[in-house]
Protein backbone atom coordinates (compact mmCIF):
# COMPACT_ATOMS: atom_id res chain seq x y z
CA UNK A 1 0.00 0.00 0.00
CA UNK A 2 3.15 2.44 0.45
CA UNK A 3 3.73 2.37 -2.88
CA UNK A 4 0.09 2.80 -3.82
CA UNK A 5 -0.30 5.79 -1.89
CA UNK A 6 2.59 7.65 -3.77
CA UNK A 7 0.97 7.23 -7.07
CA UNK A 8 1.54 10.89 -8.54
CA UNK A 9 -1.89 12.95 -9.58
CA UNK A 10 -1.24 12.68 -13.90
CA UNK A 11 -0.61 8.86 -13.17
CA UNK A 12 -4.49 9.02 -11.32
CA UNK A 13 -5.94 10.76 -13.98
CA UNK A 14 -4.83 8.87 -16.86
CA UNK A 15 -6.12 5.38 -14.73
CA UNK A 16 -9.22 6.75 -15.23
CA UNK A 17 -8.99 7.48 -18.92
CA UNK A 18 -7.68 3.95 -18.96
CA UNK A 19 -10.44 2.62 -17.18
CA UNK A 20 -13.18 3.73 -20.13
CA UNK A 21 -12.09 0.98 -22.63
CA UNK A 22 -11.10 -1.22 -20.02
CA UNK A 23 -14.97 -1.20 -19.25
CA UNK A 24 -16.09 -1.70 -23.11
CA UNK A 25 -13.62 -4.65 -23.14
CA UNK A 26 -15.19 -6.33 -20.59
CA UNK A 27 -18.63 -5.86 -22.03
CA UNK A 28 -17.44 -7.70 -25.21
CA UNK A 29 -15.64 -10.15 -23.81
CA UNK A 30 -12.54 -9.26 -24.56
CA UNK A 31 -10.03 -11.28 -22.01
CA UNK A 32 -6.49 -9.72 -22.28
CA UNK A 33 -5.11 -6.75 -23.83
CA UNK A 34 -1.79 -5.49 -24.72
CA UNK A 35 -0.20 -2.43 -22.83
CA UNK A 36 0.27 -1.10 -27.02
CA UNK A 37 -3.30 -1.87 -27.70
CA UNK A 38 -5.02 0.17 -24.42
CA UNK A 39 -2.66 3.07 -24.91
CA UNK A 40 -3.63 3.43 -28.66
CA UNK A 41 -7.41 3.64 -27.49
CA UNK A 42 -6.32 6.00 -24.82
CA UNK A 43 -4.02 8.35 -27.11
CA UNK A 44 -1.07 7.51 -24.48
CA UNK A 45 2.50 6.15 -24.91
CA UNK A 46 2.82 2.97 -24.54
CA UNK A 47 6.19 3.35 -22.04
CA UNK A 48 3.34 5.67 -20.28
CA UNK A 49 0.85 3.11 -20.04
CA UNK A 50 3.31 0.28 -18.48
CA UNK A 51 4.93 3.00 -16.11
CA UNK A 52 1.59 3.75 -14.73
CA UNK A 53 0.40 0.62 -14.13
CA UNK A 54 3.43 -0.76 -12.72
CA UNK A 55 2.47 1.79 -9.22
CA UNK A 56 0.04 -0.77 -8.11
CA UNK A 57 1.84 -4.17 -9.19
CA UNK A 58 2.92 -6.33 -11.23
CA UNK A 59 -0.35 -7.82 -13.39
CA UNK A 60 0.89 -7.68 -16.60
CA UNK A 61 2.29 -10.54 -18.62
CA UNK A 62 4.98 -10.07 -21.09
CA UNK A 63 4.65 -10.95 -24.48
CA UNK A 64 0.86 -11.04 -23.57
CA UNK A 65 -0.81 -8.40 -21.84
CA UNK A 66 -2.63 -7.70 -18.97
CA UNK A 67 -6.63 -9.33 -17.59
CA UNK A 68 -8.45 -7.15 -18.56
CA UNK A 69 -11.17 -7.76 -15.79
CA UNK A 70 -8.32 -7.70 -13.04
CA UNK A 71 -6.91 -4.64 -14.37
CA UNK A 72 -10.56 -2.76 -14.28
CA UNK A 73 -10.56 -3.73 -10.54
CA UNK A 74 -7.46 -2.77 -9.42
CA UNK A 75 -8.08 0.68 -10.91
CA UNK A 76 -11.32 0.94 -9.77
CA UNK A 77 -10.20 0.12 -6.07
CA UNK A 78 -7.41 2.47 -6.41
CA UNK A 79 -9.87 5.47 -7.91
CA UNK A 80 -12.40 4.22 -5.07
CA UNK A 81 -15.10 4.44 -7.79
CA UNK A 82 -16.37 0.13 -6.65
CA UNK A 83 -18.57 2.32 -4.43
CA UNK A 84 -21.55 4.65 -4.74
CA UNK A 85 -21.09 8.68 -4.61
CA UNK A 86 -23.60 11.07 -3.36
CA UNK A 87 -23.79 14.22 -5.02
CA UNK A 88 -25.86 17.50 -4.57
CA UNK A 89 -24.90 20.59 -7.48
CA UNK A 90 -26.16 23.24 -7.32
CA UNK A 91 -27.69 26.14 -10.20
CA UNK A 92 -29.82 25.01 -12.64
CA UNK A 93 -28.66 27.04 -15.35
CA UNK A 94 -27.82 25.45 -18.92
CA UNK A 95 -24.90 24.18 -17.12
CA UNK A 96 -26.26 22.77 -14.45
CA UNK A 97 -28.22 20.81 -16.73
CA UNK A 98 -26.49 19.58 -18.98
CA UNK A 99 -24.29 17.85 -16.06
CA UNK A 100 -27.55 16.62 -14.46
CA UNK A 101 -27.95 14.31 -17.86
CA UNK A 102 -24.33 13.51 -18.47
CA UNK A 103 -24.83 10.18 -18.48
CA UNK A 104 -20.78 9.48 -17.51
CA UNK A 105 -21.75 10.62 -13.98
CA UNK A 106 -23.78 8.05 -13.53
CA UNK A 107 -21.87 5.01 -15.21
CA UNK A 108 -19.22 5.81 -12.71
CA UNK A 109 -21.06 5.72 -9.39
CA UNK A 110 -21.71 9.42 -9.02
CA UNK A 111 -24.84 9.85 -8.53
CA UNK A 112 -26.95 13.46 -8.16
CA UNK A 113 -29.50 13.25 -5.60
CA UNK A 114 -30.50 17.10 -4.85
CA UNK A 115 -30.40 20.05 -7.27
CA UNK A 116 -30.63 23.49 -5.96
CA UNK A 117 -30.78 26.92 -7.44
CA UNK A 118 -31.63 30.34 -5.90
CA UNK A 119 -34.13 31.30 -8.45
CA UNK A 120 -37.58 30.92 -7.24
CA UNK A 121 -38.83 30.69 -10.81
CA UNK A 122 -36.79 27.48 -11.20
CA UNK A 123 -37.10 26.16 -7.55
CA UNK A 124 -40.16 23.24 -7.75
CA UNK A 125 -38.94 22.87 -11.63
CA UNK A 126 -38.96 18.59 -11.67
CA UNK A 127 -36.09 17.37 -13.90
CA UNK A 128 -36.12 14.67 -16.41
CA UNK A 129 -33.78 12.95 -13.88
CA UNK A 130 -36.87 12.81 -11.30
CA UNK A 131 -35.44 15.54 -9.29
CA UNK A 132 -36.93 18.35 -8.46
CA UNK A 133 -34.92 21.36 -8.31
CA UNK A 134 -35.08 23.38 -4.66
CA UNK A 135 -33.75 26.44 -2.65
CA UNK A 136 -30.64 27.15 -1.68
CA UNK A 137 -31.90 27.29 1.66
CA UNK A 138 -32.26 23.77 1.91
CA UNK A 139 -28.84 23.11 1.14
CA UNK A 140 -27.88 22.54 5.03
CA UNK A 141 -30.50 20.44 6.30
CA UNK A 142 -30.60 18.06 2.62
CA UNK A 143 -27.00 17.78 2.84
CA UNK A 144 -27.53 16.52 5.88
CA UNK A 145 -30.42 13.84 5.48
CA UNK A 146 -29.47 12.76 2.15
CA UNK A 147 -25.95 12.39 3.13
CA UNK A 148 -24.59 14.14 0.13
CA UNK A 149 -20.25 14.09 0.07
CA UNK A 150 -19.46 15.94 -2.94
CA UNK A 151 -20.79 19.48 -4.23
CA UNK A 152 -20.96 20.24 -7.76
CA UNK A 153 -21.01 24.08 -8.13
CA UNK A 154 -22.59 25.08 -11.50
CA UNK A 155 -23.26 29.01 -10.71
CA UNK A 156 -22.40 31.60 -12.90
CA UNK A 157 -18.80 32.98 -11.13
CA UNK A 158 -20.13 35.37 -9.55
CA UNK A 159 -21.96 33.02 -6.99
CA UNK A 160 -19.50 30.17 -7.27
CA UNK A 161 -17.41 30.97 -3.92
CA UNK A 162 -20.21 31.72 -1.76
CA UNK A 163 -22.51 28.56 -2.66
CA UNK A 164 -18.61 27.10 -2.08
CA UNK A 165 -18.83 28.43 1.56
CA UNK A 166 -22.40 27.58 2.28
CA UNK A 167 -21.83 23.79 0.73
CA UNK A 168 -18.38 23.56 3.03
CA UNK A 169 -20.34 25.09 6.00
CA UNK A 170 -23.17 22.37 5.77
CA UNK A 171 -20.27 19.94 6.34
CA UNK A 172 -19.44 19.08 2.34
CA UNK A 173 -15.62 18.39 2.09
CA UNK A 174 -15.15 17.75 -1.43
CA UNK A 175 -16.55 20.36 -4.08
CA UNK A 176 -16.28 20.07 -7.81
CA UNK A 177 -16.58 23.43 -9.69
CA UNK A 178 -17.51 24.39 -13.17
CA UNK A 179 -18.07 28.16 -12.63
CA UNK A 180 -14.81 29.82 -14.55
CA UNK A 181 -13.02 30.90 -11.43
CA UNK A 182 -11.07 29.53 -9.05
CA UNK A 183 -13.07 28.18 -5.97
CA UNK A 184 -11.07 27.99 -2.95
CA UNK A 185 -10.91 26.25 0.55
CA UNK A 186 -9.58 25.29 3.68
CA UNK A 187 -6.88 22.54 3.92
CA UNK A 188 -9.46 20.17 5.11
CA UNK A 189 -11.49 20.28 1.96
CA UNK A 190 -10.88 19.70 -1.47
CA UNK A 191 -11.68 21.41 -4.24
CA UNK A 192 -11.11 20.49 -8.33
CA UNK A 193 -11.89 23.89 -10.31
CA UNK A 194 -12.39 22.14 -13.81
CA UNK A 195 -11.72 24.94 -16.73
CA UNK A 196 -13.13 23.39 -20.30
CA UNK A 197 -10.38 25.93 -22.14
CA UNK A 198 -7.67 23.87 -20.68
CA UNK A 199 -8.77 21.10 -23.21
CA UNK A 200 -8.65 23.54 -25.64
CA UNK A 201 -5.15 24.66 -24.69
CA UNK A 202 -3.74 21.14 -24.79
CA UNK A 203 -5.47 20.51 -28.26
CA UNK A 204 -4.10 23.81 -29.79
CA UNK A 205 -0.78 22.89 -28.80
CA UNK A 206 -1.38 20.01 -30.58
CA UNK A 207 -3.17 21.77 -33.58
CA UNK A 208 -0.24 24.05 -34.40
CA UNK A 209 2.39 22.02 -34.35
CA UNK A 210 0.73 20.32 -37.41
CA UNK A 211 0.05 23.68 -39.11
CA UNK B 1 12.93 24.41 -29.63
CA UNK B 2 14.14 20.96 -29.43
CA UNK B 3 13.46 20.80 -25.71
CA UNK B 4 10.23 22.54 -25.97
CA UNK B 5 8.82 19.91 -28.66
CA UNK B 6 9.33 17.51 -25.55
CA UNK B 7 7.46 19.12 -23.29
CA UNK B 8 5.09 15.93 -21.97
CA UNK B 9 1.26 16.55 -22.21
CA UNK B 10 1.10 16.75 -18.27
CA UNK B 11 3.12 19.36 -18.33
CA UNK B 12 1.63 21.10 -20.99
CA UNK B 13 -1.58 20.70 -19.07
CA UNK B 14 -0.56 22.47 -16.17
CA UNK B 15 1.12 25.85 -17.89
CA UNK B 16 -2.47 26.07 -18.71
CA UNK B 17 -3.58 25.52 -15.30
CA UNK B 18 -0.54 27.93 -13.97
CA UNK B 19 -1.47 31.45 -16.51
CA UNK B 20 -4.70 31.05 -14.66
CA UNK B 21 -3.64 32.97 -11.71
CA UNK B 22 -0.76 34.47 -13.41
CA UNK B 23 -3.14 36.43 -15.40
CA UNK B 24 -4.70 37.59 -12.26
CA UNK B 25 -1.48 38.94 -11.14
CA UNK B 26 -0.81 40.91 -14.16
CA UNK B 27 -4.13 42.91 -13.95
CA UNK B 28 -3.18 43.50 -10.03
CA UNK B 29 0.21 44.74 -11.18
CA UNK B 30 2.26 42.36 -9.02
CA UNK B 31 5.72 41.93 -11.02
CA UNK B 32 7.40 39.41 -9.24
CA UNK B 33 6.02 35.78 -8.19
CA UNK B 34 7.65 32.24 -6.50
CA UNK B 35 7.37 29.07 -6.91
CA UNK B 36 5.83 28.33 -3.86
CA UNK B 37 3.13 30.66 -3.98
CA UNK B 38 2.13 30.22 -7.13
CA UNK B 39 2.44 26.38 -7.11
CA UNK B 40 -0.15 27.06 -4.12
CA UNK B 41 -2.66 29.02 -6.24
CA UNK B 42 -2.80 26.09 -8.54
CA UNK B 43 -2.74 23.46 -6.19
CA UNK B 44 0.38 21.64 -7.09
CA UNK B 45 3.17 20.82 -5.70
CA UNK B 46 6.68 23.61 -5.90
CA UNK B 47 8.93 20.97 -6.94
CA UNK B 48 6.74 20.06 -10.15
CA UNK B 49 6.36 23.82 -10.78
CA UNK B 50 10.11 24.42 -10.91
CA UNK B 51 10.46 21.34 -13.24
CA UNK B 52 7.52 22.12 -15.24
CA UNK B 53 8.92 25.55 -15.97
CA UNK B 54 12.31 24.17 -16.73
CA UNK B 55 11.42 22.81 -19.50
CA UNK B 56 11.26 26.23 -21.68
CA UNK B 57 14.40 27.64 -20.13
CA UNK B 58 15.76 29.43 -16.85
CA UNK B 59 13.84 33.08 -15.95
CA UNK B 60 13.12 32.36 -12.28
CA UNK B 61 15.74 33.96 -9.92
CA UNK B 62 16.65 31.70 -7.41
CA UNK B 63 15.37 32.91 -3.89
CA UNK B 64 13.62 35.74 -5.91
CA UNK B 65 10.81 33.57 -8.63
CA UNK B 66 9.83 34.40 -11.87
CA UNK B 67 8.59 37.88 -13.27
CA UNK B 68 4.87 37.52 -13.66
CA UNK B 69 4.37 39.23 -17.29
CA UNK B 70 7.34 37.09 -18.98
CA UNK B 71 6.17 34.16 -17.46
CA UNK B 72 2.69 34.84 -18.35
CA UNK B 73 4.01 35.16 -22.24
CA UNK B 74 6.15 32.59 -22.73
CA UNK B 75 3.52 30.18 -21.73
CA UNK B 76 0.99 31.44 -23.94
CA UNK B 77 3.25 31.11 -26.56
CA UNK B 78 4.23 27.81 -26.10
CA UNK B 79 0.46 26.97 -25.25
CA UNK B 80 -0.36 28.82 -28.58
CA UNK B 81 -2.59 30.51 -26.87
CA UNK B 82 -1.44 34.13 -27.89
CA UNK B 83 -4.06 34.42 -31.30
CA UNK B 84 -6.87 33.79 -31.91
CA UNK B 85 -8.70 30.08 -32.54
CA UNK B 86 -12.31 29.90 -34.77
CA UNK B 87 -14.64 27.37 -33.23
CA UNK B 88 -17.95 26.13 -34.14
CA UNK B 89 -20.03 23.97 -32.15
CA UNK B 90 -22.61 21.42 -33.39
CA UNK B 91 -25.54 20.41 -30.67
CA UNK B 92 -26.88 23.15 -28.94
CA UNK B 93 -29.29 21.84 -25.76
CA UNK B 94 -27.96 22.12 -22.37
CA UNK B 95 -24.73 21.48 -23.03
CA UNK B 96 -24.07 23.12 -26.06
CA UNK B 97 -25.44 26.78 -24.66
CA UNK B 98 -23.62 26.45 -21.85
CA UNK B 99 -20.27 26.03 -23.21
CA UNK B 100 -20.75 29.43 -25.66
CA UNK B 101 -21.68 31.11 -22.80
CA UNK B 102 -18.62 29.70 -21.00
CA UNK B 103 -16.41 33.06 -20.37
CA UNK B 104 -13.68 30.96 -20.06
CA UNK B 105 -13.60 30.62 -23.84
CA UNK B 106 -13.75 33.60 -25.00
CA UNK B 107 -11.27 35.19 -22.26
CA UNK B 108 -8.42 32.78 -23.77
CA UNK B 109 -9.09 33.71 -27.19
CA UNK B 110 -11.53 30.96 -28.39
CA UNK B 111 -13.78 32.39 -30.11
CA UNK B 112 -17.55 30.50 -31.05
CA UNK B 113 -18.13 31.72 -35.08
CA UNK B 114 -20.56 29.22 -35.69
CA UNK B 115 -23.36 27.08 -33.89
CA UNK B 116 -25.03 24.02 -35.43
CA UNK B 117 -28.07 21.79 -34.61
CA UNK B 118 -30.00 19.17 -36.84
CA UNK B 119 -33.37 20.00 -34.64
CA UNK B 120 -35.62 22.37 -36.91
CA UNK B 121 -37.21 23.57 -34.06
CA UNK B 122 -33.69 25.01 -32.77
CA UNK B 123 -32.44 26.68 -36.28
CA UNK B 124 -33.02 30.36 -36.74
CA UNK B 125 -33.12 30.85 -32.80
CA UNK B 126 -30.71 33.61 -31.46
CA UNK B 127 -28.33 33.04 -29.21
CA UNK B 128 -27.92 35.76 -26.52
CA UNK B 129 -23.83 35.70 -27.76
CA UNK B 130 -25.09 36.85 -31.03
CA UNK B 131 -24.80 33.83 -33.22
CA UNK B 132 -27.99 32.16 -34.90
CA UNK B 133 -28.30 28.50 -34.63
CA UNK B 134 -28.02 27.18 -38.25
CA UNK B 135 -28.64 23.49 -39.81
CA UNK B 136 -25.68 21.03 -39.26
CA UNK B 137 -26.41 20.92 -43.57
CA UNK B 138 -24.44 24.29 -44.06
CA UNK B 139 -21.56 22.94 -41.97
CA UNK B 140 -19.13 22.27 -45.15
CA UNK B 141 -20.19 26.05 -46.69
CA UNK B 142 -19.34 27.49 -43.29
CA UNK B 143 -16.07 26.11 -42.26
CA UNK B 144 -14.96 26.96 -45.22
CA UNK B 145 -16.33 30.77 -45.44
CA UNK B 146 -15.66 31.20 -41.18
CA UNK B 147 -11.95 29.55 -41.79
CA UNK B 148 -13.44 27.35 -38.83
CA UNK B 149 -10.45 25.77 -37.38
CA UNK B 150 -11.51 23.59 -34.26
CA UNK B 151 -15.15 21.55 -33.73
CA UNK B 152 -16.65 21.37 -30.58
CA UNK B 153 -19.02 18.80 -30.20
CA UNK B 154 -22.10 18.77 -27.81
CA UNK B 155 -24.59 16.38 -29.14
CA UNK B 156 -25.84 13.11 -27.72
CA UNK B 157 -23.31 10.18 -27.66
CA UNK B 158 -25.46 8.29 -30.50
CA UNK B 159 -24.60 11.40 -33.13
CA UNK B 160 -21.53 12.47 -31.93
CA UNK B 161 -18.83 10.40 -33.92
CA UNK B 162 -21.24 11.05 -36.88
CA UNK B 163 -21.33 14.61 -36.44
CA UNK B 164 -17.34 13.84 -36.04
CA UNK B 165 -16.93 12.60 -39.28
CA UNK B 166 -18.71 15.27 -41.07
CA UNK B 167 -16.64 18.47 -39.73
CA UNK B 168 -13.49 16.46 -40.89
CA UNK B 169 -14.83 15.96 -43.85
CA UNK B 170 -15.00 19.59 -43.71
CA UNK B 171 -11.60 20.21 -43.57
CA UNK B 172 -11.51 20.70 -39.52
CA UNK B 173 -8.62 18.43 -38.27
CA UNK B 174 -9.23 19.62 -34.54
CA UNK B 175 -11.64 18.30 -32.37
CA UNK B 176 -13.29 18.85 -29.26
CA UNK B 177 -15.47 16.25 -27.80
CA UNK B 178 -17.87 16.91 -24.69
CA UNK B 179 -20.38 13.98 -25.58
CA UNK B 180 -19.87 11.19 -23.26
CA UNK B 181 -18.39 8.27 -25.54
CA UNK B 182 -14.98 8.58 -27.43
CA UNK B 183 -15.06 9.54 -30.31
CA UNK B 184 -12.70 8.65 -32.64
CA UNK B 185 -9.83 10.19 -35.63
CA UNK B 186 -7.40 9.37 -38.03
CA UNK B 187 -3.84 10.18 -37.51
CA UNK B 188 -4.06 13.23 -39.49
CA UNK B 189 -6.68 15.14 -36.79
CA UNK B 190 -6.64 15.44 -32.99
CA UNK B 191 -9.15 15.17 -31.00
CA UNK B 192 -9.58 15.76 -27.11
CA UNK B 193 -12.58 13.59 -25.53
CA UNK B 194 -13.59 15.91 -22.64
CA UNK B 195 -14.86 13.32 -19.81
CA UNK B 196 -16.40 15.55 -16.61
CA UNK B 197 -16.27 12.45 -14.73
CA UNK B 198 -12.35 12.03 -14.48
CA UNK B 199 -12.17 15.16 -12.73
CA UNK B 200 -14.78 13.42 -9.98
CA UNK B 201 -12.47 10.24 -9.76
CA UNK B 202 -9.35 12.52 -8.85
CA UNK B 203 -11.84 14.13 -6.48
CA UNK B 204 -13.10 10.33 -4.93
CA UNK B 205 -9.82 9.25 -4.69
CA UNK B 206 -8.51 12.13 -2.82
CA UNK B 207 -11.85 12.18 -0.48
CA UNK B 208 -11.36 8.57 0.38
CA UNK B 209 -7.53 9.26 1.83
CA UNK B 210 -9.01 12.33 4.31
CA UNK B 211 -12.51 9.69 5.25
Amino acid sequence: MSKESKIPGPTIERLALYSRPLEALVENGTPVISSGKLAKMCGVNPAQVRKDLAYFGEFGVRGVGYDVRDLLKQIKRILVSDREWNLCIVGMGHLGTALVENENFRKRGYRFVAAFDSDPRKTGKRLSCGLTILPTADIPEKVRSLRVEVGVIATPSSQAQRVADMLMDAGIRTLLNFAPIQVRAPQCCAVENVDFSVSLENLAYHLAKVL
